[in-house]
């Protein structure tokens, strides 16, 4: 594992309805978890609202910041969907009816349906490469590193099976759970120099309630398996010897 | 309306456990609504990773751009919660025990369990003050504009009640909507010119699936009711005309 690859990815979901705490973002947990089986790691969000400036100068920082940027929303047909013109501006290129978007959208509606509202759907930058979406006929796109999908949570998840070809990903993160029956002040001295015995296994330590009891999940995630049991064994031996309870899941 | 009062907020979710997608983070939408009732508006969420220094730069970037900032996580006796000695490096602040937290911790806990691992959630900038927590003893704290408060969303809604005397909010938003049987493209260019004629009110359009039926939400937001009641007037007008039937929610 000395030559590992890390790949790292940022998300922007582009939104008044998130930040108005009217909609409940989920679209960030279906992106990392996909993306991590990726190797792929997410390592920032940013929710941010539908102002033009923002969007452009949000994507213009990031997509400098990381190999992959994944936008959700703002790519549908009224008014407050500008996605597709920021991204636009923001790559410099031409937003226009894309040709492919069109045809696609032109056999998706019965013949006369496909109107102007409708058509909006198919502008973008002119020479973008689709997302398609076999949910609902419009589709996503992707200009150089940035992914444009839409908010829906149901068919952002639909349009992922048509982008894992185009994504390099790096070794895959492994991770390893431990539940115990305990809290995390008793935990937090011994397992904190079993993270600097393990500096490359990134720990972990999340106090749950649940059934009414309180718990402690302490997560392992590494590229390297023999270093997360490494790590695991440690645990395991200042859990017997404290007489911690360990929680099957 | 002339003098309105605009007051904004950043929100910082700090967490891996967010960003690998093993938690789904719920506190972003627990803050906007709260914030918004106090007339506060949320104009940008990050989601960044335990890093000291990811955590240090997020944190002086954000507090300059924005009247208040709060953090969610990070705040428990483990070593992977490092938000309270970031916080104090961010403001150049002794990172400390904070008498009065050790002397709430100290009666929280039973005679002889105040152990080392507890006595680190009273560690944070010595002059920070505090923010009480009702439901399980540990406080969050703030420092000028930036309020830190725990990662576990009942723990975190539970101490809202003793921050918001801290706050000055401006004119509260004042929100409607519209729930149409219909599908956006259907309205998009009608909705758009409303839009144009009503520059003050923020119109979104929100599709929705439920109960196997396809539907648009359409929500008005400002700080003026009559400017509202003129918006929503002229999109009845064009529902009306378009013959669309309005769900009653």
């Amino acid at each position: 594992m000395e030559n590992k690859k890390e790949i790292f990815a940022g998300i922007i979901v582009i939104g008044n309805e998130i930040l108005s705490g009217r909609t409940q973002d989920t679209n960030t947990t279906t992106l990392s978890i996909w993306l991590n089986s990726l190797g792929i790691k997410v390592q920032e969000v940013r929710v941010i609202p539908d102002v033009e400036k923002i969007i452009v100068d949000t994507v213009n920082e990031l997509r400098k910041k990381f190999e992959y940027i994944f936008t959700t929303g703002g790519i549908g047909p009224t008014h407050d969907d500008i996605t597709a013109s920021s991204i636009s501006k923001a790559f410099n290129l031409t937003y226009g009816p894309h040709k492919e978007a069109m045809s696609i959208l032109e056999k998706y509606y019965k013949p006369g349906e496909f109107s102007e509202g409708r058509q909006k759907m198919a502008w973008m930058p002119t020479n973008a490469n689709l997302i398609l979406n076999p949910t609902s006929g419009a589709p996503g796109f992707n200009v150089e590193n940035v992914f444009c999908l839409p908010g829906v949570p149901s068919i952002l998840k639909s349009m992922l099976g048509g982008i894992n070809h185009k994504l390099v990903g790096g070794d895959p993160i492994l991770s390893h759970t431990i539940n115990l029956r305990t809290v995390e002040s008793e935990i937090a001295k011994s397992l904190s120099s079993v993270q600097d015995d393990n500096k490359e296994v990134d720990i972990g330590s999340y106090p749950f309630f649940r059934a009414g009891k309180l718990g402690v999940s302490i997560v392992l995630r590494c590229y390297d398996k023999n270093k997360i049991d490494k790590c695991n064994l440690q645990i395991l031996k200042f859990i017997k010897e404290k007489n911690i309870e360990i929680i099957e899941s």
